[in-house]
């Protein structure tokens, strides 16, 4: 009987659909203190040797987890890890793709990332500080504001987060430019263009949106001269990583007028350093990286590991599985 | 040659399509001073008597609006007023309803209240309060939220509001009942109920909406009752009238927690009173009576505009042409 690790709070949507498969797993359940018990039993055990881990958002936000890390990278029995994230550009996802004989990734992330773009856009669009700052002062003056619709997209790198946006903002009646290396068509985009055309998009875009991966091409794309050729009254937004954006060049820019204000879920550094001039600057947003952390990704992601234990169980292929040379340094 | 009245902000967009009918049409524009001049002339005139007035927001959102309304109402020639809305139950455009022989409406601010209703429900789902609170206090804490994917919106009054919402969020992936007295189907609900389930309905909403007319029946129809079937974690959204809503007993039931938030863009008194509760209630968002008010709402009723004037330049009948009787006390 194999062994599989799980948080307590992800046994509590799954314990019913495991039901079929009880006899042949031992769930081993981990909670917020950072004790270990097995499913059926409340005893506390010290014995923490899964030979296959949930890694769901519950243990990597849990205030244990530390401890979840500790105990998967010391198992000597780990044969399957599953990944909560797409990405393995990470030191602990990579350490721990070191350590387990396969692992598989996750792609539930992009449609709450999405959602992330469209409050932005909204919050942007609808003037939300403008009508908070005159809430806040009991003042009632009708505020002119803007719309998705007929708005003009620009987003840079049309994967599947980009394609998630595209799709929403294009059934909401905005105008999607996608740039990417292949070429079009591709679902939610009106076109998609080579990257190389960016410098000339940029003038025509109401909203910029960065979800490429970091590279050593991507690094700073986000500079002096990107933000130049922006519209004074558009909106940039950052999805990807931080290191996209030269932060100075884009404060120069925001101070200067040109774009008219930025959201950024990412930063070069995380989190973010406390006298960081970004966090009280009037013209920029920030989310902590949490852009994916909604009930709905947790859902998607209990999906995809639930597919994959029944492969796994039933001998077949795993899906999401990652080649072990991406762990290698 | 019939004179019709402009703002000069509607003349500086409609010129270019006014081309081909200057030979019919003696434009007359009215500046945010308060001061009329012909087009082709910038020659200050005292006769201010137009035949056609194309009443836009421009009008009615300048700081002449004052001087507006007491040229439409004085003209004794006036043969067809242009509202910008799609009600008539408003002193101002009942006087003018009054004044004019024939008087159009505009049925083109639904698409901007529904950007207004995804702006405010992703700003609750997301936990925009508290993200900026965060913000603020300069503190990187992973916040957990919630998606309109999956979510279950109540829209109480499936008309032409209702429906621009429930075809967003539908596209979105949330599920979409819709109250109203004739029955389904209708595009963008999964369901078309009878205002009678109300009470039945509101313990399943993830996001209860009202947009109905303020009648005798719906006066005060969110009261403690209806509140006090709502779910705890739930968004409470207005979009009809102030009237709609019983205002001591939404903060009750605030305080009380449950629902969990309440984002109005009407309240009983407009403006509301600087002494009101509902301006510092943490949980209240305010929006002054601006959720139609958009850029892409004045390019719409640009387009009914001008669709009626070849209308009326043609002697063909006018669209959303209002019954007389509407007018009389």
């Amino acid at each position: 009987m194999k062994t599989c690790l799980v948080h307590e709070k992800t046994y509590a949507r799954l314990a019913p659909r495991l039901k079929d498969v009880e006899h042949k797993l031992d769930v081993l359940i981990m909670t917020d203190e950072g004790r270990f018990y097995h499913a059926g039993s409340r005893v506390v055990t010290d014995k923490v040797e899964p030979d296959i881990v949930f890694g769901s958002l519950d243990c990597f936000f849990s205030p244990s987890a530390r401890e979840f890390i500790m105990a998967v990278l010391q198992s000597d029995r780990l044969d399957w890890f599953q990944s909560p994230a797409a990405g393995v550009d990470n030191a602990v996802l990579k350490s721990i793709g070191k350590a387990s004989k396969q692992y598989t990734t996750n792609h539930t992330q992009a449609e709450s990332m999405a959602e992330w773009a469209l409050w932005s856009a909204l919050d942007f669009l609808r003037a939300g500080p403008a009508h908070r700052a005159q809430q806040a002062a009991r003042e009632w003056k009708r505020v002119q504001s803007r719309e998705i619709a007929g708005s003009r997209w620009l987003i840079v790198g049309y994967g599947s987060i980009g394609e998630a946006v595209g799709k929403r903002v294009s059934a909401l009646g905005g105008h999607v430019t996608g740039l990417r290396r292949s070429p079009g068509p591709a679902p939610g985009a009106h076109e998609i263009l080579p990257i190389s055309v960016l410098p000339d998009e940029l003038p025509g875009a109401d909203v910029v949106l960065l979800c490429v991966p970091h590279t050593a091409e991507t690094e700073g794309m986000a500079n002096a001269d990107f933000f130049s050729r922006m519209k004074p009254d558009a909106l940039f937004m950052n999805l990807g990583r931080g290191a996209l954006v030269d932060e100075e060049a884009l404060v120069a820019a925001l101070d200067a007028g040109r774009p008219a204000y930025a959201a950024l879920d990412v930063t070069r550094v995380e989190p973010l350093p406390e006298d960081s001039p970004l966090w009280h600057h009037p013209k920029i947003s920030i989310t902590p990286h949490d852009s994916t952390q909604t009930n709905g990704t947790l859902l998607r992601a209990d999906e995809t590991f639930l597919d994959n234990l029944h492969r796994y169980l039933n001998d077949e292929p795993l899906r999401h599985l990652v080649d072990r040379k991406a762990f290698e340094d």
